[in-house]
């Protein structure tokens, strides 16, 4: 669980603008805020869950929450509308230069990636490999047929690299992702 | 601003199941519940976004919220998906017998549900007069021509009598919405 690390990302925004010291979710972010900036699509990173367990009412029209935690979120991070589908996946950093650790993905998460699958939705896992520099998309069919064919508790990189789609840095936006996207739904 | 209110719905999520007694927020949760379990519709409440002021960390894998605050959403509360189709809508109660004030959709979301209506999602208002106990479904086409041609502050429940459909109460689920959301993509 790396809520300690959420928390960062969730209350600085924006750390660092050299390209290697953004984190994979500001970068994200920042694309989103650019697709809509563009009326190009209307992708949003969900709040994080919170259960909240002490509020003060300083006055009438003001709540304070005075006491909270984190809590296991049962569905990815981000959903929204591209032309005219739905669009949900999930993000990820790992500092492995040899595989991604299945751990990070709860189990709600991978149930409700093949629920969206199963159902037509555009699903995908963005990993980025930080030590290596290389963000990819793997699509929730790849991701299902990995973990229901293999027993292992990790996705080699070369699975990856085989399977997945590089996403390339960019400049606006920072992670085109959608340009693989456009791929996937067989359009230009 | 309701979030006293929006709050008292997060921490008790089923407090009276007579029918009379629950919140529309309580029975659209039960009723997407109820889609998922039934794997017809995966279409959830987004977290209540909150801004983090203050953490603890009492031990190296525990992270205790100290202070934050509720904060104005972006876009809609729920959204998912239905037969493939990008389902997002917002749910208000008002206790007024004649009138839905229009200051209960936030700027912000008003241009939410515009964006989503243009790129082809499926995009509505469920709006319940507790008083009445009627309970409508009123279409982003129909909400935007409202406020589009009108300078009104509310819209009368004649607009909703005759431009909105109206939801009947049900067991399993409570409120059958896709039954609608079914007639307006044309299907059965």
């Amino acid at each position: 669980m790396n809520y300690p690390n959420g928390l960062k990302k969730l209350t600085s925004h924006k750390i660092n603008y050299k390209n290697r010291g953004m984190t994979l979710e500001c970068e994200i972010n920042d694309s989103n805020e650019y697709y809509r900036e563009i009326d190009k699509a209307y992708i949003y990173k969900k709040p994080t869950p919170i259960k909240i367990t002490k509020v003060d009412y300083p006055s009438r029209d003001k709540t304070i929450i005075k006491e909270a935690f984190f809590t296991i979120p049962s569905t990815t991070d981000y959903n929204g509308l591209y032309k005219g589908k739905y669009i949900d996946f999930e993000a990820k950093e790992t500092k492995s230069k040899t595989s991604f650790a299945l751990n990070n993905i709860h189990p709600h998460q991978i149930k409700h990636i093949e629920n969206i699958y199963n159902h037509q939705g555009i699903v995908f896992l963005i990993i980025r490999f930080t030590t290596l520099n290389e963000t990819y998309l793997l699509t929730a069919e790849k991701f299902l047929n990995f973990i229901n064919i293999n027993k292992r508790k990790s996705i080699p990189i070369n699975y990856f690299k085989e399977n997945a789609y590089l996403i390339k840095d960019g400049y606006k936006p920072r992670i085109d992702y959608l340009k693989i996207v456009d791929y996937l739904i067989g359009g230009i």
